[in-house]
């Protein structure tokens, strides 16, 4: 391994491109734009894998970030967020280099917005399929009509489509699940689509979820797809049935700091500034905060048994164990966590290392000193 | 209010003073040592505050910060965690320039830490007295006497005495029962006390926890506090008794991108990535991840009632309000969030803003364009 201080994130490039990869067939597959989420890498170079396989079209979470990507050489970039009005001079300023699709779930928004805006924007609505977290409820045929001729009215927006994320697959357990969910939300598409057309309505239909997106067969009326997460994947995801704990492709490394055999516990410098307190319940019903990997010179192997990380401070973390394996731990020593949200322990750490040493940088910058 | 863009965290500065000015208060009433823990704020700027009401000694929780405070004229510091060895050579160079405090709780932490360390370094037993997150049971005076033996046989090392976190007092419901934490724990204090005295060891003892620092009125045997939340406080702290909601000086401000009345919610920019995914259970036995205000020119008033942040997503925050709240709330408008781990909040948003349009920057650096 190699020679590690605190903390640092390790991410096994070539689980990553397979990641990449294997998405990208799949949209080939069934002939579905690709337009990935960039919000879990968050980082200029990562975004180079993807264009090497030819990724031109993404898909960010804030305005910051699509300027970042912009100042990256990416030139078609939606924001998958309803629209901030109070950043609308940044939007106008960033439609007028590259090609931006923003997203809008009222007239208010659409009104605040268009005093702002001079320059051709793609706008999508935003569809609540099921989710409830936020969008126009689909079964809302008025409004979404509304907000279309709304829409075309204004000289400098364009109309793109339907801009869906089916987050309640989070909380779906195992394929089947995932699959029926994603068949409810197939079903309410293609009204949606005989809608459109009966109107003459020219537009798209995207979907996001990492869950759908890695399990699904079935696209039917389904033009782009969103996914962002499965980049890395991760044991939330691996917990839903989206991914096998091999596709993961990131890992916390951290040093262990102290030892109670007495209790089967052992202290880690890695906590929730390094993870994020997101945690999953593991199969026995514990709460989990990551699970715990051996490292070696070119990646990690399989979940130590019985092992997790019970519970986060600031910076410690407490690992649970057996009394087997808390006797090879030493002191000093790194060990690597499997992340239970990479989207969120990759923003809290910032950077990546690879297995050859390489470190890979995001948007978020490092601790000054 | 100032014109805001996009999720910022506040700062009443006039109630972080207060904060500041009543716990040195009580470290003098009690004639204890004030050593702050500045992992709350991690900022320069803020510890100016406290070095103008006369503190010189602080503590931290990294290496990486023990540096930027150094670099930031302190010379008088403790890194109140276990103590990462990987890092021996960074400390050991700290050593040289500041008067360094480190913690210990087993021999081979020891053992690895003197192969490099060729400067004076004080060195704290971390002592556990019922938290159980780490250190040596403060019962096992056999242990406690073998390391500070060992401690003693090497010429740089010093012995400081007994570093305590009395972290069980986060889960404690009201003053009555955090109390009740505390005297159990003075009472093992004193049977350390007297232990000590018995085999003339010099010693002082160090406790921490916010909670207990903010409440209780007998620190017979303690010779030093290390609070650090304090500083702002927090909807946790609040929620333990610690503080009342007036005291709390941080609240981040967000703008409202959706409403959606039918269900009584609305949704902010301002998610996990801004506020972290702590939560408490209010009075009614909802899951909170923050309780909102609304913001004036000069800082925020009561709680809305009724009205707090259902869920977070990396960058959406879900509020659930009442009937008569949402009618008042306009896309666009900027709400104050009050943060459950105000700790963990000014870790990710990295600076703060004051009322008087001050920007206030900390260790970490933000969001590269």
């Amino acid at each position: 391994m190699m020679q590690l201080k605190r903390p640092v994130l390790l991410l096994d490039k070539a689980k990553c491109l397979r990641n990449i990869q294997k998405m990208i067939s799949k949209a080939h597959k069934y002939q579905l734009a690709f337009r990935p989420h960039f919000k879990t890498h968050q980082s200029a170079e990562i975004g180079e894998w993807f264009r090497k396989e030819g990724v031109s079209k993404i898909t960010v979470s804030s305005v910051m970030m699509a300027e970042y990507f912009a100042n990256h050489g990416w030139d078609d970039i939606t924001i998958a967020f309803p629209v901030n009005v109070a950043e609308a001079s940044e939007i106008n300023k960033l439609a007028e280099r590259v090609s931006l699709n923003i997203l809008i779930e009222s007239h208010e928004s659409l009104q605040m917005l268009t005093k702002t805006v001079n320059h051709s924007l793609g706008v999508f609505l935003k569809i609540d399929a099921g989710y409830h977290r936020t969008g126009i409820p689909i079964e809302n045929q008025s409004e979404i009509l509304a907000l279309i001729s709304e829409i075309s009215n204004h000289k400098n927006l364009v109309f793109k489509g339907f801009l869906i994320h089916n987050g309640h697959t989070y909380s779906a357990k195992g394929k089947n699940e995932i699959q029926e969910i994603h068949g409810i939300t197939l079903h309410k598409i293609r009204e949606l689509k005989q809608f459109s057309e009966k109107h003459r309505i020219k537009s798209i239909v995207s979907i996001g979820d990492t869950p759908a997106m890695s399990v699904v067969d079935d696209f039917s009326f389904v033009d782009e797809i969103r996914p962002g997460n499965f980049v890395f994947y991760d044991v939330m995801q691996q917990n839903i049935g989206s991914c096998s704990l091999e596709e993961i492709a990131v890992a916390l490394a951290v040093p262990v700091v102290a030892k109670h055999p007495e209790r089967n516990e052992f202290v880690v410098y890695g906590g929730a500034v390094h993870l994020s307190k997101d945690s999953v319940l593991d199969n026995s019903g514990n709460q989990i905060f990551g699970r715990v990997v051996l490292l070696n010179e070119m990646g990690w192997g399989e979940p130590v048994g019985g092992t997790y990380v019970k519970s986060l401070s600031q910076e410690h973390g407490i690992i649970k164990t057996t009394d087997d394996f808390i006797k090879t731990v030493s002191i000093g020593d790194f060990i690597g966590i499997l992340p239970v949200h990479s989207c969120l322990t990759a923003h809290l750490m910032g950077e990546y290392l690879t297995f050859r040493g390489e470190r890979i940088t995001t948007m978020l910058v490092m601790i000054q000193k």
